[in-house]
């Protein structure tokens, strides 16, 4: 069998992005993740902070309502998500790789190379490993949790018209809590390999 | 690691079934299925078919409001239901084994000894599954598939307050369509090996 990309859709605090990157270096390609947005402002003229400002990433400092707004109301927030789209269908063409976030999966969902997958995991999981990784603040990570993914599921909502989260939607999804980052690094990779 | 109890939940054609039955097979125990009627028919005293009525396989030639009607207003739903969640809490301790359905996941979510699955698949995969292997009339296999999983989604909403095929649920959801049945079986049996 065996797949050519891999995309990654995570739950915040999961250790999505690490497995991500832990499946592309088995594999010796690129895990595109925060470098999505540096060839976004590339290929737009657009600056970094401009595009994380319209991306599934925007600010908890600005509202969640803010932020909806910002997705509804503004031509340049669709222009980015055209742009991404390009991008993210120019490097699956290109050759192997690993794409993490950013409704990767719904923009090659065409393709029979690519395997989506879709982490999360319990709470007390994902709040030790924001404080213990990410050195977020003590005190509220499970609100800092909840907002993030608030504005991924809102995105992935509202440019793909899916549901987050929903098995149907992923060929695979994993609970890092009980399984463990390296367990499914292995488990992706088993199915990468064919 | 590894887990000495699986619990299945599918979709109706996606060889979810028969993918418990492998694991079990592979694992050197029981997977119990339709077996789960006849024990409940013996503890409870009722008959199978008057079981089957009120359970999530109900009968789709009563109407699906009958069907929901049925699990609404009436103690013996809720006694069945008692009696089934008694039984697959006793397997459980019991020793090994696999279960397919009937809110298994959810009796069992206090265990850590026991991996949670969800099986679906793509609409011509489980179409063509349901006609070849099942015998479905060849002109309505789609709204016999959607018929059939409306009662088990109803069915597992209104006794566990949760989202059927929500990933969050499970911990490991896998598309037996895209990665094929034999694979979901290794994968599977990759865990419980540990």
């Amino acid at each position: 069998m065996g797949f050519r990309i891999v995309t990654i859709n995570r739950e915040f605090g999961s250790g999505g992005r690490t497995i991500g990157k832990q499946v592309a270096q088995r594999m010796g390609v690129t895990c595109y993740d925060e470098e999505l947005v540096t060839q976004i402002a590339k290929e737009s003229g657009m600056s970094q902070s401009f595009i994380q400002s319209f991306s599934e990433e925007a600010s908890a400092t600005s509202s969640f309502l803010f932020t909806l707004n910002n997705w509804a109301n503004n031509a340049l927030s669709d222009q980015i998500y055209i742009t991404q789209r390009k991008i993210i269908q120019d490097l699956a063409e290109q050759g192997p790789c690993v794409i993490v976030g950013r409704c990767a999966d719904y923009f090659l969902k065409e393709r029979t190379d690519c395997l989506n997958v879709f982490i999360h995991a319990n709470m007390e999981f994902k709040k030790d490993r924001i404080v213990r990784l990410y050195g977020e603040k003590a005190d509220t990570p499970e609100k800092r949790i909840l907002d993030k993914d608030k504005r991924r599921i809102a995105y992935y909502k509202y440019y793909t018209d899916r549901n987050w989260g929903q098995a149907a939607n992923y060929h695979l999804c994993l609970d890092s809590s009980v399984l463990g980052v390296d367990r499914c690094t292995d488990l992706i990779y088993s199915l990468v390999e064919g």
